[in-house]
């Protein structure tokens, strides 16, 4: 068995609202096919990858807001792009909106194995935006409203051989910029983090803010240090490009342990990135300078999981 | 009072063994005079900058190791830079050897106010290297032998008026890679960390294993990626160059609460980096991005102070 495996980031162009689910699938099989016809085994597809980032609208009618959530995984709305992907011997993650049977809703994704088998699944902790929409602007942040915080916390799961008996984690779009997201997973070993996502290239409301290239290097440093801190692969990938007139960047990249960029997308539109990820590289990291049982003091962190907001001295 | 406060980065070139204290203390006042005249209102000094980095030796002989440490500080060995910076009213933050009166050493740092007065200590947490000497070999790392893991956790300090009341912390060496540490600071509202490192270029000892190129990228990054996830300014400063015949990588930079290097060496010698620190440029992340009120969910980083080693799944 291999511990070197060929990954994949299937990075998605932009979703119109008036995309049929038809048109995204076909988009989605055909990244599925490059990555295949690459020798790619695990594909990495974004958060929310079956429909437009919903939550920048203010839907209050409750039947619209469901056309946007899959009551199961896979369902016959999906199904064709988990069929193709076991004929290819081809695992993948994948983002969706999750509607479950007692009507609970999530940012979620699912982590499949090349012969279809579920591995695990994922349910976003690291919920941006509001609950409440705000006053006066076009676009909302509405995951706070749509979405109730991930049940699943960061739990880490076991690959097959087919996947080189990868340490697989999950993760999903802000919670990438949460250091104690990652240090859980690599408390569970992670050797491998999976991390799809759609983030703003600029405030759409025309407020004073970060642009495209601030906000991109934003995505790939945290990927990059994570990776390192925590001695793990990490392929994040976005849905990028001009989606309902919001922007969104691309920048999907793969980070090795030693947080080097090793493939990077340069189109904000569908592209597939591709590398080779020896999962023992993950070793040194994890056996010399991070090595947490010789080195953490988890005497001094107290505060992380003791209190929820900063408090400063007076 | 202005938000806006001139720093500086006191990057020192390495420090023989058979240096003496004055040539020492006049190389860290003349970097300080250079830091003042460009009108610096705080310096960051490496770790243990009045001494070679003695760790990488197996001294067996108490009386000879004591030698490294400073008993009070200030004291009379270390008392010229202390009154030279107060007569130039600009703070400091300088590592050294701590000898308590009880007897117990810590690899520490002196956060010292214009004023003179003392605005906070701190005890490096994070010991890397090992108690028992590693058997032949040159160049050890014993940091675990001569010193306690520190015992002041990670607090922050307010400052006087002079530093404009800014939120300041402290981190050593190696503490900067531990994204723990970084955390406890911001929970405590931390808006500008002083750090200081020695740092090896490569394995003294000829064993494989990364180029200094490499561990220039990694002591940056961590700072960087740290610095925007905690929304904080960052001053890091290596004693850097060849020491005693090992290397020691340079890269001291200042980073700003956006994780981009506004300052950073070009030399392994003494060098000075100045920066101008907008202490309300943390605002931005704090009350957004990373208000930790509004998005962080303890719930789920039980790990984190739960547990010490990491346990993958089966």
């Amino acid at each position: 068995m291999s511990r070197i495996i060929r990954v994949a980031g299937a990075q998605m162009g932009p979703t119109q609202k008036a995309d049929t689910r038809r048109h995204t699938l076909d988009r989605l099989i055909a990244l599925l096919e490059t990555a295949a016809s690459g020798g790619a085994k695990l594909v990495v597809f974004p958060e929310l990858a079956f429909t437009t980032f919903f939550p920048r609208w203010f839907i209050a009618d409750t039947q619209e807001l469901d056309t946007y959530f899959e009551r199961a995984m896979p369902n016959p709305n999906v199904q064709t792009l988990f069929d193709r992907a076991r004929e290819l011997g081809v695992g993948f993650n994948i983002g969706y909106a999750e509607l479950t049977p007692e009507g609970k809703r999530f940012n979620s994704a699912v982590l499949v194995a090349p012969d279809g088998t579920t591995i695990g699944k994922y349910r976003k902790v690291h919920l941006p935006g509001s609950v409440e929409p705000r006053a006066g602007v076009r676009f909302q942040q509405l995951e706070k409203r749509y979405f109730e915080y991930g049940d699943t916390g960061f739990p880490t799961f076991r690959g097959p051989d087919s996947l080189g008996r990868a340490v697989l984690g999950m993760m999903i779009c802000n919670d990438r910029r949460w250091p104690e997201g990652w240090r859980v997973l690599a408390l569970r070993g992670v050797e491998l983090v999976c991390i799809g996502y759609n983030s703003a290239a600029y405030d759409p409301n025309g407020g004073d803010s970060e642009d495209a290239g601030v906000r991109t290097f934003h995505s790939q440093l945290v990927a990059q240090a994570n990776a390192y801190m925590n001695a793990t692969w990490a392929v994040t990938v976005a849905k990028a490009g001009n989606e309902d007139g919001s922007g969104l960047i691309g920048g999907s990249c793969i980070v090795d342990p030693n947080g080097r960029v090793v493939a990077e997308t340069k189109s904000l539109a569908d592209e597939v990135i591709i590398a080779d990820c020896d999962l023992d590289a993950c070793r040194q990291g994890k056996e010399k300078m991070f090595n947490f049982a010789a080195h953490r003091r988890p005497h001094w962190y107290g505060p992380i999981t003791g209190q929820v907001g900063a408090t400063a001295p007076e």
